[in-house]
């Protein structure tokens, strides 16, 4: 066979996480690679319940095709919940249902993105994403981040030095992979930027409700006046990702082209699993569900940071994140991760090594721990492991 | 807000289908417009049983991430039921599970398509189709068909004539909208051609299992030597819409390059729905329930036909499907089937206008009418309807 495939189609190459991910399904495995729940607290009781109710009441209409904007009331909810909560105000008409916020990623390039334009992002930044937007052909801006997110100055400079910027992509809250969360003031001087360069702001949000400690920061859409920000939010992490279900917000004229190009992709997220989200979002309480959630991941990330000081080199260095999924490791220059993470397998534990976060390639000597999904046992054995391990390269 | 949306985004527009569907929501619309199973078929009861077995005893996985590929049960259904009954010998390896098949439609543009490219099509075509293709800015042959299918004489000459064609699309089975079916020699020398020339053929099959009379006749992919075709299947039709499933069938090579585009779209489709469908197909028979299905809409469908053959003026003629969901009407050249249904929905019944079919405009004097969805009751009375309005134009 001789085929011919698109020129993004032949400069997809396969994710080298999602090949780490395979290996890592091995049951002696101690995983801190992925970014999975825990799937102990998924609410199955819950949602046998509802899903009961769904079928009987609403049979036909749960299995039948639906509008491409998505089920009604789930829109109501996730306006008047978590929109609100994050101090955004708006409306149905501003919200699009996606299937998982993976989608609106890739749709985000799509409508805004031609081949050999910029995409500014933070560096480094979530992989998913970046190789979502491969498959439009941009170049990507890397901008550096400190302890408050994003630099927002070396922002501006390189707005002010590329004229064909066509997106910013950020993740303000504890930052997959750097677990660093953006500062009030860089939201505000964001959406101002976005303004005034007449650019598009992609707010991603996936892990924005999941705060350890210290109040929730408002989202950048919050400060947004003039329309350019994009707010992406998601069920995966606060509630079940295996029932697809994200959300765009953004202004009509905008959401209008999204849901066309939603309309071509797929027609519709699924109708069974929106009804059944917000039937459990009807009759039982997201937040109280999502305290849950916080208490089991702040104990798992206290215990993993804990670890690292008591076993790691102590030239190693971390952060500590207030809330989310991630810790981003920094070891010294010349350490290539992955040769790390080899032998790290040997040990049967894995992680992600960096350089996969970082579009124009580099920076080798960092990478991401999970500690979402592992018990508490099993973390504290992995730390102790991997600590032996680094301790060979230093 | 004065935002720069890419070249592709810039050429999508609201389909004009998906407008007119808005319309024909009212409740007192007859619609023969839309492509919506016959809900009243959906086995409810069945999917409460199996819905509550897979929270009982599979409940966290079922909720939780999974492979991009898709849950491998439902896949080897797919191989071993769907597949081996059109004919198809084929492996796990070969099957990618997606959101439905529109997905598998995006994917495929994006894989094969660069800008300017062309892509070969039946005249007419599913608009769904040609609207997700539209954004990768392609050039569309139209090839006609007669009462066989795609003349493949004609589609010869195009491989000829053209040296950019990068895809061909067809839908063999009871297409949509003309109704119509490929014979068995067309589909074997759409097998050679595409070998011949190097171009893979995109073979939609959403209503093949849907027959009202005769055999069915095996999918192009069963004639398939070379590895060129790629067959789309979905659940949709089956069994129901709202959950969204469908899959692709290709050669490894191929597969392997949708699976990343997959993995960059929206990671993986839905673990829950994926997991009822499976245990659906587990404990029942999904051929008995197809056969169900087939029953109620041959009534409708003869029902459609006679009460079209008596109230229709004797000039307009439309094809006789032999499966599928719809028939194709013809009026006479000059006859402007939108400005028909405009006066139709004045009276409360609705169908799709013709036009949006062709991608090269044209052709307005046709159009689209389905008969899975509306009772036989509604069927007669819409057709008298509609025969009174074509009347007015004769």
């Amino acid at each position: 066979m001789e085929i011919k495939f698109s020129d993004r189609a032949n400069g997809l190459k396969a994710s080298e996480i999602r090949e780490l991910l395979k290996l890592t399904q091995r049951p002696e495995v101690i995983s801190f690679a992925g970014g999975l729940p825990a799937p102990e607290l998924f609410p199955i009781e819950q949602l046998k319940e509802v899903t009961t109710k769904v079928l009987d009441e609403q049979g036909a209409q749960s299995l039948q095709y639906s509008t491409t904007e998505g089920y009604l009331p789930l829109r109501e909810i996730i306006v008047n919940e978590r929109m609100a909560k994050n101090g955004v105000k708006t409306t149905v008409d501003n919200i699009l249902v996606v299937s998982g916020s993976q989608q609106a990623l890739e749709f985000s390039a799509k409508l805004f993105v031609n081949k050999g334009d910029v995409i500014i992002c933070e560096s480094p930044s979530y992989l998913g994403a970046l190789n979502a937007f491969k498959a439009y052909e941009p170049e990507f801006v890397e901008i550096p981040m400190d302890d408050d997110g994003m630099e927002v100055d070396k922002l501006e400079e390189a707005l002010k030095n590329n004229n064909n910027v066509k997106m910013i992509y950020t993740i303000p809250d504890f930052q997959n992979p750097s677990g660093k969360t953006m500062s009030i003031e860089r939201r505000k001087r964001i959406a101002e930027l976005a303004a005034e360069y007449k650019v598009p702001v992609i707010e991603d949000s996936p892990y924005g409700e999941l705060i350890f400690e210290g109040k929730p920061y408002p989202c950048i859409k919050s400060f947004d006046k003039a329309g350019y920000v994009v707010t992406l939010g998601t069920f995966s992490k606060t509630f079940c990702p295996g029932l697809r279900l994200g959300w765009i917000c953004a202004e009509e004229e905008i959401l209008k082209k999204y849901v066309m190009i939603k309309q071509g992709a797929d027609l519709q997220s699924n109708t069974f699993t929106q009804m059944i989200a917000a039937r459990f979002m009807q009759e039982h309480n997201l937040d109280e569900h999502i305290n849950k959630i916080i208490e089991v991941y702040r104990k798992r990330r206290d215990l993993m940071l804990e670890s690292m000081e008591k076993y790691f080199p102590k030239e190693v260095t971390f952060t500590y994140p207030k809330g989310g999924l991630f810790t981003w490791v920094n070891l010294k220059e010349g350490i290539d991760a992955a040769e790390v993470n080899k032998e790290a397998l040997k040990q049967n534990v894995a992680f992600v090594p960096g350089g996969s976060f970082y579009p124009n390639g580099g920076n080798k000597n960092h990478f991401r721990l999970n500690y979402s999904n592992m018990s508490e046992e099993k973390i504290v054995e992995g730390i102790k492991r991997l600590g032996e391990v680094l301790k060979k390269f230093y």
